[in-house]
């Protein structure tokens, strides 16, 4: 399949992926362009302004999602500024309304740096229900959000970093079943420290799993490591710092590789060195770090990717629509370390009985989004 | 009809007055998703990395504008911030979607100043194809106008200076040609000096009128004022600034009036002073300077308000969908003087036969988008 050129054309032909629409069904006669416009919406945001807490009640913040981004770190392509970010933003908010039926604007920002971000952020956020921030790259995600957490009152959520997180942890629970684990003594290696290394190894160590190694282009982050910015230093609260060597050390009789990292780093050999039945998250997009038959030829026992054209794909849109879903609906101002592991174990418990072909759930199950949503309450 | 109640039911029933649609009708399977989203939407992404001028062809930036305001001089409400403003803006949303099916997204702004709002519009600008800024305070408004349409290279247009001087000029067309009057001999007298009266005065000196004469609170602006600040100083670049005195000097003869100020200003003995058969524009919402019943036993040969209970509403609906249309459908960068003025001259010409009761046509006259929008133009 000719997915650029299919992807061109429908985006031409369409001119983009969303649209509006009016709520009201009916005709809008002239006295119900009176109540929605003047001169009755006065009423309404009279009402209002003398209590703000109404604003969801009467206007479609109750369902509305930002999806911000500053084109910084995009797909596999890269920092390509805001204009090229927006059929991926654009995109996302497609999902949003397909999985969720949420409503989603995608806001692309012409500023990069986090100062800049959190004022624009926080200066439109009235505007919106929630504010899903994405492809910002690392390690100015990790401030913006944390920032912007703080100082908004709506749920505001770094899908890159935790929706990954969420899945990836959906997939270890069942992975460990599979293989006869308990996620308390597996061994694991995550390399890539990045947005989405660094939300998956601070979610397993919350969860509880026997050690982390957490591994960069440079080897293993430990504490003897000189060259390491603040970011990876804050990395040393979560993983077994005092290991030092390179990939192949980390890999030595591990029972878990997560990867999201680059093309082909992972190798047979590499394999071949760790524990018995391996898990294998081999997740960097669109090449993983292995392929999934050469990996089972080298005694993997269960493989996840993040394609859809393999078996177990670990897709954000399994996790971020019931997440933003029930944050909305329960009026969750914000999304917990608490909420992630129930949105993961809930993920886990939809697949009845896990194989190596399958222990994360289809995006397409619609069970996902209510059982999700219901899990994140205040 | 109680306006009020009907509004909060109806905006609390349907939770809001806008949504978000899918353009593409069709199923949206496994394919298609990998065309919309990863996959395929990164050479969507890569195509408009490398050529910017193609975001309108491939995302819904072609065909949306952001409502955009910060609460500051909403409706008579006046500045009740950006959530109350909410629903206003949401309104004209849906006005966009009913009279012109534009997409429109409400952003309402936590800051105030010119400086954070024009950096704030400007970070968020890739996300439209066009800026509608709506009450924002004067004089604010007008150096957030000037400097975002400097800054920007979309279409940005403040709608409560702009919409109401195009269709105040469209009805005077009409109401000049009704009493026997040409523009360029009649002598008009401009009360209120904010957004919709600066916008009048420039809009009137540049189509050619006999004579302006603004009046403010304090009186005629004229050049022996030593209060004005700098905005209405810069009106005396506009108006005949050599005459002095009050509302009653300043209507003296005169042939029309244009009220954007308050209730009750206008009175029948004011009207007696008056030209014979003169042309009053009673616009302050949602009650007049004076009453239609009043003006007319006063003598005025035809009347204008800005309600739709009334004969001929200066209702800014019927100008701004069109323009808009007309700006993204065409690929205008900057809504012109030119462009206000064919507006304004497309919407008089609707009107066919002139009469007391009808010199603009009514906002739900089908001929108007279409009309007005083939004449903004490049």
């Amino acid at each position: 399949m000719d997915y650029d050129k299919l992807a061109l054309d429908l985006h031409a032909r369409h001119g983009g992926k969303i649209t509006t629409a009016l709520r009201d069904a009916d005709t809008l006669d002239k006295t119900k362009l009176s109540a929605y416009y003047t001169p009755g919406v006065a009423a309404v945001s009279k009402a209002i302004a003398d209590d703000p807490s109404k604003l969801p009640e009467y206007t479609w913040t109750n369902n509305l999602v930002a999806v911000v981004s500053d084109g910084s770190a995009v797909l596999g392509l890269g920092n390509i500024g805001p204009r090229g970010s927006m059929p991926v933003m654009e995109g996302k908010a497609l999902l949003f309304k397909h999985f969720a039926d949420i409503d989603s604007v995608p806001i692309t920002l012409d500023v990069h740096t986090p100062d800049e971000i959190v004022a624009t952020v926080k200066a439109i956020s009235s505007s919106f229900g929630a504010i899903n921030l994405e492809d910002i790259a690392a390690p100015q995600c990790f401030e913006i959000e944390d920032r912007l957490k703080e100082e908004l009152s709506i749920p505001v959520f770094h899908d890159d970093q935790h929706g990954t997180a969420v899945v990836v942890l959906a997939g270890l629970i069942n992975a460990a079943k599979l293989t006869g684990r308990t996620l308390n003594e597996t061994r694991f290696v995550v390399v890539g420290a990045g947005a989405a290394g660094t939300a998956i190894i601070k979610l397993l160590n919350l969860y509880g799993v026997g050690s982390i190694l957490a591994v960069d282009s440079k080897g293993i982050v430990s504490k003897s490591r000189s060259d390491l910015n603040d970011q990876k230093k804050m990395l040393l609260d979560y993983v077994d710092g005092s290991v030092d060597g390179n990939l192949a050390d980390a890999l030595n009789g591990a029972d878990a590789f997560i990867g999201v990292s680059q093309p082909g780093l992972l190798s047979a050999e590499l394999i071949a060195g760790m524990a018995d039945d391996p898990i294998i998250f081999a997740l960097a997009n669109p090449t993983p770090e292995i392929l999934p038959h050469e990996a089972k030829a080298a005694g993997a026992a269960v493989i996840a990717t993040g394609r859809s054209d393999f078996p177990n794909q670990v897709n954000n849109a399994i996790a971020f629509p019931g997440i933003f879903r029930g944050a909305l609906d329960n009026k969750v101002r914000t999304i917990t370390d608490e909420h992630k592991i129930a949105a993961a174990e809930t993920i886990a418990a939809l697949v009845e009985s896990p194989s190596a072909d399958e222990i994360i759930p289809s995006v397409f199950d619609e069970r996902l989004v209510p059982q999700i949503a219901a899990r994140i309450t205040p």
